[in-house]
Formats: C-alpha cells, sequence, structure tokens
C-alpha cells in the first residue's frame, strides 16, 4: 500500500511505528490491508463493512479509505461521522482499534484543497481499481479486479462521480495483542 | 467449531447454508471463525472488535460469541443491544453481515433456561479457551492457548463468574460476494 510506506516517518504518531510493523509482518497476505469499518446509521443501528486501507493522508495520520458515493454508508456517515476500525492481522494475531472522525470527500466539496487530496487518492488507485466505480452498484473489496473487463477508462482521467474518499482522523488508537 | 456443524441443518435459515459453505471454504484457516462484532457505546460510539463464532444456539439461528464480563463491551451493550457482525472470509472473498438483538447471559441472568445454555457454552469450549476467564484481565481471539499455564482449573467445575455468553438474533443477513 502506497501510504503505508510513510507510516514508519520519524515525525508520525508513534502507533504507526506499530502499524507499519505489523503490516510488514503480514505483507504477505493480500487482506492485511482489509479491515472493519464500523459506524452508526439510522436509528443508532451499528453498521460493519470490510474496507481497504488506502494509505494515510500526506503530513498527517488521516487514514484514506476509497468508497462508492451511491454506497449506503455515505449518508449514513454524513449523519453521524463517527466511526471504528476494527484492523485484525490474521497471521501475527494483532488487532489495532482506531476510533476517530469521519471525513466525507465528494466530488461536491466545496473545499479546494479536499477536491485535490480526492483526486490524488483517486490516481494513488490502479486503474482496475478506479474502473469499479464505472460498475453498475458498489462491490466488496476482492483479491484483484481481473473481473472488471467491460468497461473502458482513460488512466489519465480524474476522478468520476461515484467515488468517494473517506478519511478517518484517529482520536483513539489501541493495540492489542 | 461445534456448532458451525448443524448450519446447513434443513429447518435452518437459508443463510445458514451460505454461512457453512463460506465456512468450509475456509476451514484450514484457523481465523475462519473470527468475525468483527460492532456495537454502540456511550455517546453513540460505534466500537468495533475480533471476536469468535463459537456455533449456533440450539433449534435456533442465535449466534454464539464467549466474552469476559469485565470487558467494557458488557455495559455498553446491556444499554444498547444492537449489534453487527462483518464476517469476512479470506480466502473466498466473501463478506456476510448480519445485524441483530445481542443477549447478554452472564451468572446473575434470573432465567434458569439461560443459566444453562450458558452453562452448556462453557463446556462446550475447551479448557484452555476456559482457563482465560480466570487470567487477570480480558484478552482478545489468538491462534492457541499455549500461553494459558500458570492457572488451573477442574474441567468438571462450572462457568466462573467472569464468563459471559452473548447471542446475536440475527434479523438481517446480508452476504456480499
Amino acid at each position: 500500500m502506497a501510504g503505508g510506506g510513510a507510516a514508519a516517518s520519524a515525525l508520525s504518531s508513534p502507533w504507526r511505528a506499530l502499524l507499519q510493523r505489523a503490516l510488514d509482518a503480514n505483507a504477505h497476505l493480500k487482506h492485511s490491508t482489509f479491515f472493519q469499518l464500523a459506524t452508526v446509521g439510522g436509528g443508532g443501528r451499528p453498521a460493519n463493512r470490510t474496507v481497504v486501507f488506502r494509505g494515510f493522508q500526506e503530513h498527517c495520520d488521516k487514514i484514506q479509505i476509497n468508497t462508492d458515493a451511491r454506497s449506503n454508508k455515505i449518508g449514513e456517515i454524513k449523519e453521524w461521522p463517527l466511526g471504528e476500525i476494527c484492523w485484525y492481522f490474521t497471521d501475527s494475531w494483532e488487532q489495532l482499534r482506531i476510533s476517530g472522525i469521519i471525513d466525507v470527500i465528494d466530488g461536491s466539496s466545496p473545499d479546494p484543497a479536499k477536491l485535490q487530496q480526492r483526486e490524488k487518492a483517486w490516481f494513488a488507485s490502479s486503474v482496475k481499481s478506479r474502473l469499479q466505480y464505472l460498475g453498475p452498484s458498489p462491490g466488496i473489496p476482492v483479491a484483484n479486479d481481473d473481473h472488471v473487463t467491460d468497461v473502458h477508462l482513460d488512466p489519465s482521467a480524474g476522478p468520476v462521480d461515484t467515488y468517494c474518499l473517506l478519511t478517518l482522523d484517529p482520536e483513539n488508537v489501541r493495540l492489542i495483542t
């Protein structure tokens, strides 16, 4: 994961070194960059789904997650922006719980810096990964995107409307081993 | 997982056959019986942690989870008993999301049937697994319990006070592939 490489930076929070160690120890597993993001939906109902770590936002500890603007979670998170990540490393048996505030950055954001950040995250994704936002409906993380073959995307084209960047700003991080 | 074997029973809900298929396809992975349970804590904060599938309650679809009565989630769930399981199968790339109501069954339950159920779940756990409830603090699921060596437990002794059974009664189940 491109952004993960910067995790051990001397300027970053101490838990990022622990995370980087866990990512390194589990790097041979494709799913080591997958975690479960819990949020709270309508009626106070907990919601939980698997998403993919897309590295950190530059110069801070915000965790980036790509998502589809058509998924239910977007509206729910806009209403109630609290989240907790549970990141379980299946080979080293470590668990990181990271709670914080989630920011939803879609194409309608009025903040030019956020739009730039969204564009950057878009281009940091593989073209195959981008193709899923052109599909008929949001999916879940898969091992590879080989099934996405019947659509075409200009690699130099900017983010499509259905592409949404989430950033979770960690407030509380617990490593449990 | 002992209870998992009954999942494909002709009398059970259709999703249990899908779950059993996923469990079979991922049976070579110790962590295939691990999932993330999201609940809502104080102030509407989502909480998310890894727990272990302990089979189904007899004659129904309730999912059993062993937990430590000293963990924070017990008080939170008693206050707000909604949960969503995110069960991601890392080899078959399938995800089950199961939401429902959670029942907390500790030694103080006034219901004899629930106490019996708790006792049954206690004895269905390995002696090593039971030993963790005698330890100083709640832990997380691990590959094996070999580290629990400095305490002794009579295998015929019933549940200790710190042992708590959770059951989640599925209301909504989605399989996403």
